[in-house]
């Protein structure tokens, strides 16, 4: 008679721990294949970082080194031009060596995302981070990119003359750098909204 | 002898069932004051989001009404300042008004976002369109950050002469519009990583 008691003892004791495996592990409330994917998720967003990191540091180091001379001069004046001469380009440089800086120092936090998917807090300072950083390569970009319209175009309404008819090869180096200054505010976009879905939570 | 068996059955039932309310149920794996924080977070996002589309209409309304015509005049011409006379004026304008429409279309989708704190859908849809809207407000907001620093100080280098000594009162004006699309800008990046929190898994 005994022996029938434990029998059923035990059965009663398999069913209670059945839910009790569902409720405690991360892994089986988050299945293995949407880990998978927030791993990707996570190495695509350090790739994008890379490529803003070239793309700012291209931007950086274009309009740091831009600078022509032109061929003819007077007594006591060449024509020159580079970079300080335009507080706006100044400025400029200075954004795009944080930003590099930045994104430089944020590739390991990303690869801490990347070994551990489910990680809020390292994904979160990043957030925060990368928002700030994207204002301020958006804002240099266009800051510059508005000087080089005028100075290509020039405006008559303001009587400022276009400078681009002497100093061409300047005004390429320069809006070549706007242009890289753009795919990185643009990839920086891009991986906030990447981290918003690696943020989500999998209900 | 089978009443004993009956009632360790039972307790075995309820240690089992113990588990299963505590997996099955979202209030119990989230709990309410974790709700309630949720919720007010979402609030705040719809008040940051209102004085955003506040800041970005006044922006816009500045811009499209300075005006400024100089008291002397020639036989052919007459000295006057309005928006339509700098094209990152244009731009600044159309992209203020995009971004004001944008704002007030997004508070249905805010106001769901307070209702239902749980939601993610709709708040990556807002993440994905703040971003972009943050990116245009910054983008126009530093462009005419820009020239406007060029009409008030001009620059000896390019010859480009300062035009505020003569329209004063206009440069005011897109100066203070200048400052309310930053607000705006600045709010927008508030909201997005305001949105990343609340986007957060609570594990």
């Amino acid at each position: 008679m005994e022996t029938t008691i434990n029998i059923s003892e035990n059965k009663e004791t398999k069913k209670g721990k059945a839910p009790l495996l569902v409720s405690s592990p991360k892994a089986a409330v988050e299945p293995q294949p949407k880990r998978g994917f927030k791993k990707g998720l996570a190495i695509f967003d350090f790739l994008l970082r890379l490529c803003a990191t070239g793309a700012a540091l291209g931007a950086a180091a274009t309009v740091g080194t831009a600078q022509q001379t032109l061929p003819f001069f007077t007594q006591f004046f060449q024509f020159q031009a580079q970079y300080n001469d335009l507080p706006t380009l100044v400025f400029f440089l200075i954004a795009m060596a944080v930003v590099s800086g930045y994104l430089i120092l944020s590739m390991p936090f990303s690869i801490i995302c990347i070994i551990r998917p489910y990680a809020t807090t390292p994904r979160l300072i990043l957030v925060v981070f990368d928002t700030a950083m994207a204002g301020l390569t958006i804002a240099s970009g266009s800051a510059v990119a508005a000087i080089m319209y005028l100075a290509h175009n020039g405006n008559s309404n303001t009587n400022w003359l276009p400078i681009c008819q002497q100093f061409g090869d300047f005004c390429q180096a320069v809006s070549g750098a706007v242009v890289g200054s753009f795919i990185a505010g643009t990839l920086l976009l891009f991986i906030i909204i990447l981290s918003a879905f690696i943020l989500r939570r999998s209900s």
